[in-house]
């Protein structure tokens, strides 16, 4: 037995989209919640996509979350408005809030929504993206349960606090998305597992030093023992840690202090606050000349000697990259395309994990790909709800 | 005789205005130029202060920067606009960029401004700050030469494109202002003038290892032999160093290509490109209410334990600290508060060069504190400059 599953990206889509239809969301909410998870599978963010319906499945099985929120807006001025989630799913949130966010943009030349009482949205490139792909920049960002240590800190205050920006149409579209700390909690769990040693300086023990047991961190962020995730640039000063410190804290007065809500240092997996802009590209040539000029920067920057061997690279390429090895051209995916049986491959663990899920709503499983005929596959639903609907 | 004198800070901004004056500024514009290096003193950031005017004259005298010029808006569309700096003093056309994007905000809520054609114009933070003492976010980016080497290149290609982000109103207000790689050519200058080893992984060298002899990084950068400064994270991808990269490119996007302008990679001390953004906080319950909730948030961080002895601080702390020690109680000054003897330590060197400017300038430099008379103390000006003007 091999170590992961080949499953279609329809018949996963199409599964998910029944599950969350059970939870209680509607067809078109059902689909763009599994549209977000099967897209982050695609681009190769292993960590934000089916590895997570587990935690949306307890969240939402415990009414953390609530399928039946809609997001209102709290307060407006002209292009800046605040919302509140509700409590609901943090997907449509981040659909919603993006959404108004471009309609201010249409409007004033610039939209930005700060948001209060969400829960986990993904990740947060794919609506920075959805900004991009309707030639926009799009820049979001959202806090989260505190596990980084300020600097000179003995305890976790901050959260993994991304940023991500993207800007561009077409194949140089440039698509940041990284957290204001230097490595995730899932890359140490990751070290954990695989009983090795952390390599850099992602974790800070109480004492300010730096911790390089997988276990030890984690075993000390659960029992708040001190210490925790270091941010962008490490322990202290030296290597500046103080700046991921100081952008983590910008994350923290876009999203929880903007929006009026809390910020990571109370959170604990629900009312998360989050923050999205939209900038319309008229005012300096518009989005082909945008992308076309950088275009031309990142020719030249991917043309650069390289000093390790590895390739110069811009953020968006390696997601690319793992796209075109499954056999789509773009990011974008056509309804036209006909690519029915293409595959995402799957952790077997991960797989086990759908598959309890999929039996407790009373669902059947998607099968691994060898043994669905191609008959069985259902209609492909992505057109619909690509992006963030209009 | 002392490695370093005290001038009074009256004395020094009086000084500096009529040496702008006579480079060709008007009076009011030779003020604001004046002050903007005397703030940089007063908050402790000597590299940005009276260090910086042996660069300008430099410029000024071969006229690379055109003390006649008047930025002009090149394009525009609602909450967004292009100047064109026309190779004026950098200072000025970030002041009017600033102005610009405060008077956009005032109308449509946020306001943006991406510009080229511009010079090196002092700190990023004094601009953002700015629009936080009008009670909006200040957001400030440049580029510059490029000495920062990408994630895996073997060459420098990007600047060290600080970022500042300013908010809030009186002794809470948040003020970053950090380059996008881990330290700036500034310190390794120090480093080798000490002859002390790097002690972090500021530099690489052009096989991508971590480079620690400072002479070396400065000569390989200066003969373009390869390699340089690191992104923030450091070399390759272990610590993140692509994320320090991927915000440098963020800057290199913001700046450079929305303003049409040049990109670091083709810089070299001229048509620098800067971006502005200022946002009204009336939706998000304005200033007053924005700062009492980060001066809660504050109060908790800054209450952490030390994991090192060194106190928990927030962006601005250690600028407002140097200013408290020289009496200034707060980062404002007032035209009332009798401070006519207050003073700024000046390195021996720096003095030394401004006392030859002044000569080649036909002026007479300030006369270090305890030789000069109360009576002598020319009117304090700031009152009129402070901030940018409305």
């Amino acid at each position: 037995m091999t170590d992961s599953v080949e499953l279609t990206v329809n018949s996963l889509h199409a599964f998910l989209t029944r599950l969350f239809e059970r939870y209680g969301f509607d067809g078109v909410d059902a689909a763009f919640i599994a549209e977000t998870l099967v897209d982050s599978e695609r681009k190769g963010i292993v960590s934000h996509g089916l590895q997570r319906v587990s935690m949306y499945d307890g969240k939402l099985r415990q009414h953390t979350i609530d399928p039946g929120a809609t997001a209102t807006i709290v307060s407006e001025d002209r292009a800046c408005a605040v919302m509140d989630g509700q409590d609901g799913m943090g997907q449509l949130i981040a659909r919603d809030a993006m959404n108004l966010a471009i309609t201010r943009a249409s409007e004033y030349g610039i939209g930005m929504v700060a948001v209060r009482g969400s829960n986990h949205f993904g990740t947060a490139g794919y609506y920075a993206r959805a900004a991009a792909n309707k030639g926009l920049i799009g820049i979001v960002a959202t806090n989260s349960n505190p596990l980084v240590v300020p600097t000179h800190a003995n305890m976790p205050a901050l959260g993994t606090n991304p940023i991500a920006f993207a800007v561009g149409i077409g194949e140089e579209q440039f698509s940041y998305d990284a957290a204001t700390c230097t490595a995730s909690l899932g890359k140490i769990e990751v070290c954990a597992q695989v009983d090795q040693l952390i390599p850099g300086t992602w974790a800070a023990s109480a004492a300010g030093a730096s911790e390089t047991d997988p276990s030890r961190v984690l075993r000390n962020l659960k029992q708040k023992r001190g210490g925790g995730l270091t941010p962008l640039g490490g322990i202290g000063e030296i290597d500046s840690g103080y700046k991921g410190y100081g952008l983590s804290l910008i994350v923290e007065i876009l999203t929880g202090i903007l929006a009026g809500g809390l910020t990571s240092i109370d959170l604990a997996g629900r009312q998360v606050c989050h923050w999205f802009a939209a900038i319309d590209l008229t005012a300096f040539g518009g989005a082909q000349a945008v992308s076309e000029r950088m275009a031309k920067l990142f020719l030249r920057l991917r043309a650069l000697p390289s000093a390790d061997g590895q390739p110069v690279l811009i953020p968006g390429d390696k997601e690319r990259a793992h796209e075109a090895r499954l056999g789509y051209s773009t990011g974008r995916i056509r309804d036209d395309d006909g690519h029915a049986e293409r595959t995402i491959t799957v952790n077997r663990g991960t797989f086990r994990q759908l598959r309890s899920i999929a039996e407790r709503a009373g669902l059947a499983a998607p099968e691994p790909y060898n043994s669905v005929s191609s008959a069985g596959v259902p209609e492909f639903q992505f057109g619909r709800s690509e992006g963030v609907r209009a």
